[in-house]
């Protein structure tokens, strides 16, 4: 048996050893706080779980379309007019199972074998794997505090090669948590365009921002892609489901894709998603985006007291990116030895690249404040 | 902006066209009968319905484990201890979202770009395009009735290549119904085997089997891969749940790439699937294949009368594959006539391949016994 030999460029999460060893000490009884997962500790709106259970006792259990249901296309449509300002057609639009289907989705249709597609590092890790399942290169280009953990279109301009497909960018970005501007973007997309090449962009965390609006890129560009999903903001991790908007001329060959790789996103979970935008569910769900940004802020005071140092504050997500090179020089090891004796789960830098990697660990603010005080004093007690 | 190449090799399922026709149709007023989608009409067992209710309501709704929740593959694992007599380790099993992602698993642990993958020719058509979206390449081999539609292991030693990465077959098979012998697929996974190549096994049909007994490759073979699903016998097409068996050696890639390509399978899905095991559920099903098989009874006397032959009787699945060269040489465009002039809804063979595609069209068995009797009245009246 001969494994491919896409798989020898598909590297483990590191954070699944870290999770499992979490799992170890907590069935020895230890009391573990998770900040490693990217998963909002809140669960799903009841207005959400309530369409769900509705939907299924309805019968909602058929194949749908492979674009998605035309209700929920619409009303994906409708929120971008009145939360952003800006129109999308609903045949724009293709609700996928999870934004991990979109990615897929997403690449499948602008690179093509032997391309690259220039990204950040550090990034969501996935995205250098979608690329090489596709044949593709991942060209990463190393981003740090000087920039916000972004790239710029001048990167992007400086970077491209003939074998460039495109770019993907992520706004709000993981493992940063940084924005891009709407400028920046306007930028990008047109180094992508003046190249023949694609813009992607990556708005999954889009309406977790901190003191600044919630904005897409489709409000500069319609000649892009932008992925999303109902995971983070509407906290429905589980139920797999994500959007894409795609150009317009692109719908056709994405529909076709879609039937093919996917079938149709889940039936029940997009009759839940239905109930996303009610305005009940609108208001809870900005309830607890101000709840994560009171832990932000929270951790922005607490942090630099363990020496840790967070170069960009950031304005959106629930993550920190922090430079704990005053306290070690690999933080994989470091986020080893923070488990071990002290019960906080972390993820390291190694996770999402390899540039400055040991000098960085994501802290997802994933649990209340109460536990965040906990975890700040263990790790204070930890430095003696 | 540049469409990827591989879009050129992915094609529309033209029963998409024929589906949309009858869209327009039923919305002037025409009834039409619909025996052109893979999709049983049969509701998802009220047991599992009201599992994922409760799921919900107890806050299923987080990331599960990438390879899906423990009890859920302890549960297929007994299965195919009581209902197959084999013996699998649930660490084997990997729950997918969907067979679809499953087959992109499979697909993406032994297919590198350049490579070829064996299949039948007439056969399910998304498995071409997966290849393709992998940059391999399908390699077709043309079967029909002298084999039962299915290739054979002397085909698939002819055939191999230097560049051949393995083959994949169904049984039951998709669209002709017909399954494979164990001895059969016995000697097609020697072939492989002693060729390094991987042998892949579409069980998702599994349990819809008449008048012969409902098996698994993996009763013969331990080194293959299978892909198997809870849409078709426990009629969970829309909630997008299926599982894969990999060889022991092979865990660790696998599920290091569906980490990457899905994060995890639908929360409320899996835990709703729990109960298809339930003897209450499998009760169920068992009229419902009863129910299945009385149907393609019917079908196979009433045919004749209008000129379509059924060379092969279909032991598997709920799809007859009928040979209607007595009556058109394009199907395509005969379905497309039928369907304006008796509204009944079917599927032409140019959407499983090239090999005599316009002398073979697909009936689904997915209306009860009075729509169909109707729609074989209709079909007489056409021919006058």
């Amino acid at each position: 048996m001969k494994l491919a030999s896409r798989l020898g460029a598909v590297a483990p999460f590191h954070v699944m050893a870290i999770l499992e060893r979490a799992r170890q000490l907590e069935a020895n009884g230890r009391d573990v706080i998770h900040l490693e997962v990217g998963e909002p500790d809140f669960a799903t709106p009841p207005t959400i779980i309530e369409a769900g259970r509705r939907a299924l006792a309805e019968g909602q259990v058929f194949y749908t379309p492979a674009q998605g249901i035309a209700p929920l296309r619409e009303a994906i449509a409708a929120h971008y007019a009145t939360a952003h300002g800006v129109h999308i057609d609903p045949r724009r639009i293709l609700v996928t199972p999870g934004a991990s289907a979109g990615l897929m989705l997403a690449l499948s249709l602008f690179v093509d074998a032997g391309q690259s597609v220039l990204m950040a590092d550090p990034t969501y890790p996935c995205n250098r794997h979608f690329v090489s399942v596709l044949g593709g290169r991942p060209h990463t280009l190393p981003v740090g505090p000087q920039t916000r953990f972004q790239p710029t279109a001048a990167m992007l301009a400086a970077a491209w090669q003939a074998d460039t497909a495109g770019a993907m960018v992520a706004t709000p970005g993981n493992p940063t948590g940084t924005t891009l501007s709407l400028s920046e973007l306007s930028a990008m997309a047109k180094v992508c365009r003046s190249r023949d090449g694609m813009l992607l962009v990556d708005e999954i965390y889009q309406g977790l921002t901190y003191g600044v609006p919630a904005e897409t890129a489709l409000a500069v560009a319609d000649d892009i892609i932008v992925i999303n999903s109902f995971s983070k903001l509407f906290q429905m991790t589980g139920w797999r489901l994500g959007w894409v908007v795609v150009p317009a001329a692109w719908v056709e060959p994405a529909l076709r894709l879609a039937q093919n790789l996917f079938l149709c996103p889940p039936a029940p979970a997009q009759h839940a998603a239905l109930a996303a935008f009610l305005p009940e569910t609108l208001a809870l769900v900005e309830t607890r985006r101000q709840i994560l940004q009171r832990r932000r802020d929270f951790l922005l005071e607490a942090l630099p007291g363990l020496g840790w140092h967070v170069p960009v504050v950031p304005d959106g997500a629930f993550y920190l990116y922090a430079d704990v090179s005053a306290v070690t020089t690999d933080s994989f090891a470091y986020c080893r030895q923070v488990l071990e004796e002290t019960g906080v789960a972390l993820t390291p830098g190694c996770d999402f690249g390899q540039h400055e990697a040991g000098r960085y660990l994501r802290v997802a603010y994933t649990a209340d404040e109460a536990r965040l005080a906990e975890a700040v004093a263990r790790l204070r007690a930890l430095q003696g």
